[in-house]
């Protein structure tokens, strides 16, 4: 048998945390990256039209591709054909499209540690090596063009996630270029998981196409654009590759979800709800910032983007599983622990989700603080 | 690179075909197994309620899970924990799943060659070794019992499909319990692709797990309950498999579509509306049977189940791509080539899919005849 992938464990965090609601405890969700606000309403319109007015049979909407080639060039000023783009059931399928197509079987690829444990679980599934480089806070727990130049024998790919998960940090301009740089002489393939883009609170955040267009891009709707259960997502190939990616989507995964590119489209443009969101995560990132301190909690990663805290609990824990369990049970706040990001280093560390309601935020500060304080006093 | 997959050349009869119908032309697509029909009218409506009363977050069914589940008890007699049921976009990912959780890198798996060509390119995609196994009309164009027995080595898997793609043969109760029985024997993991279950015009399809509890079974609603672009499937595995494949699903796909999974519910429970497209569908079939032999077709599979007839139309042509694409061009009905099917003989076979209206086949017909004639005489 193939090497069995390694669980979310958040997933049984969650599966406690719904049990604990079903006993009738009050239960505050931030331990997935799961924005709680739906669909824009003028998407949810959109999509009542259709379900009366269309069959909805197997289908790419060509008017949604052209929309977000659009988007490259409004915000990243980056020329994206329309054909270099592959709609999918979420990023999930993407990713596995990228992988899938650009390495072959045996290729090394890079990746940072923390990280999305998909990528790791991915890349095995399709027999792929992972190269887990262990990024702490000195490089605000991203890769760098210098680890990619330190690599023997250069890998065939790297993957890149600005803002990432489970960090929220952004990868700086130069940065990026410099990872560009040396990917092209180093005969690197990038594959950028874009998925966090439109969650910033650092300014525009840069797409890997502006400084490497043969970059695999990766993003969706369930994120920015609060499409989460629609699945629905997209993946950015050169043209010379994409008819390779397109042949790995009909065979493992047909066509996105209908009614979800006809929403999908008009999500587009729902630009003010959907920055109203994003004005939510910026309060709720500053409420828990501002309290960090008094949790005890100093050791943070720098929350650039998505609605992510990454946080060191290594002087309360060395078993962030149990840790967040107990969390849970005491309080009614789920997070997730650590090592469904870091398999070496996450047992001392958690995740806080923000993507919930201020007042979310702020009952579950209530919660935290005399918690942090009494284990602080153990 | 991994080896290229082979297209869809279906799609490219499509994509003509909708660049005829463009300038103008009068189409009939019956291209792809894709009725036309839509959703049953209560699933579009749950779905209405659903769009305005839920956030459609990451989500898996347990309501879902129970009924799909009850379905084998009531279609079956077999009993099925809602464990055993993961829910997915469709069948491909299903399949990516099954091949993926079941089987390691380098194994090798047989199938039947005609048969649906994503099964050839998704071993290939997870590095598996496809055993093809030339089933011509002396087998019904099915996989038998003594065809397993006689490869050597065993192989570590195979892939069943009854009522199948492209032929719609069925295979026969006592068949299915001789595969069953040695696929036991030679230790071979059964996967069942069991789609067209309820698309049957011969009596009742049994269902693999009514012969070997352990296989993986494949389904979907993209063809009984006629909602192709809610990308909704699911995967049947034994109770200690099944956590495998749920890892592979939290890592490759994440979760089915919501809105999908509500509706679905509800159409499970609209069989008189679906029903009646299988008449329609048994109207077409006979309309179809009736008329081949004036057309020359004499060597067509029996149509069992599904919606597609598999014809021999060696003695017109050895290069059935062209011959569609002539056909389509000059008749405005478009049909599928056999080498998506069947990479070696299927130059000289066609698909015709009668998913359309009755209608649509009798107009078909009327332009089909002709031609046919005309070929026929050169």
């Amino acid at each position: 048998m193939r090497p069995d992938l390694d669980p979310f464990h958040a997933i049984a965090i969650s599966r406690l945390a719904y049990q604990l609601q079903a006993e009738g405890r009050s239960v505050i969700h931030m331990e997935f990256g799961q924005p709680s606000t739906g669909a824009p309403k003028a998407a949810i319109d959109r999509a009542h039209h259709v379900l009366d007015t269309d069959g909805l049979g197997y289908w790419e909407s060509p008017a949604l591709k052209a929309r977000i080639a659009q988007r490259y060039d409004e915000k990243h000023g980056v020329k994206v054909d329309p054909e270099q783009i592959i709609l999918t059931c979420g990023a999930s399928p993407a990713l596995v499209m990228a992988l899938a197509s650009a390495f072959e079987a045996g290729d090394r690829v890079a990746l940072a540690r923390p990280g999305y444990v998909a990528y790791r679980n991915t890349l095995k599934a399709l027999n792929l090596i992972p190269v887990e480089i262990a990024c702490g806070p000195e490089d605000r727990y991203q890769l760098t063009a210098a680890h990619l130049a330190a690599l023997d024998p250069a890998p065939a790919g790297v993957i890149v996630a600005s803002p990432a998960n489970p960090t929220g940090t952004v990868i700086a301009d130069d940065e990026m270029a410099a990872i560009a740089d040396i990917c092209r002489t180093r005969n690197i393939r990038i594959v950028s998981d874009e998925i966090y883009h439109g969650l910033s609170y650092v300014g525009p955040v840069r797409s890997m196409l502006e400084f490497e267009p043969s970059a695999l891009v990766v993003n969706s709707f369930s994120k920015y654009f609060s499409m989460v259960g629609w699945r629905l997502g997209w993946l950015v190939s050169p043209l010379d590759h994409v008819h390779r990616a397109r042949a790995y989507m009909g065979n493992l995964f047909l066509t996105a979800p209908s009614l979800s590119q006809h929403a999908g489209l008009i999500a587009m443009d729902c630009t003010d709800e959907l920055d109203g969101h994003v004005e939510v995560y910026r309060r709720n990132r500053q409420l828990l910032l501002d309290a960090l301190p008094s949790l005890g909690l100093a050791r943070i990663a720098p929350p650039d983007g998505a609605f992510y805290i990454w946080a060191d609990v290594g002087h309360l824990t060395d078993d962030s599983m149990a840790f967040c369990r107990q969390l849970l049970t005491e309080t009614g706040v789920a997070t997730a622990p650590g090592i469904d990001f870091d398999p070496v280093e996450g047992h001392r560390f958690m995740r806080f989700s923000f993507a919930v309601s201020t007042a979310e935020v702020e009952e579950a500060l209530r919660r935290l603080v005399p918690w942090f304080a009494a284990k602080a006093a153990i």
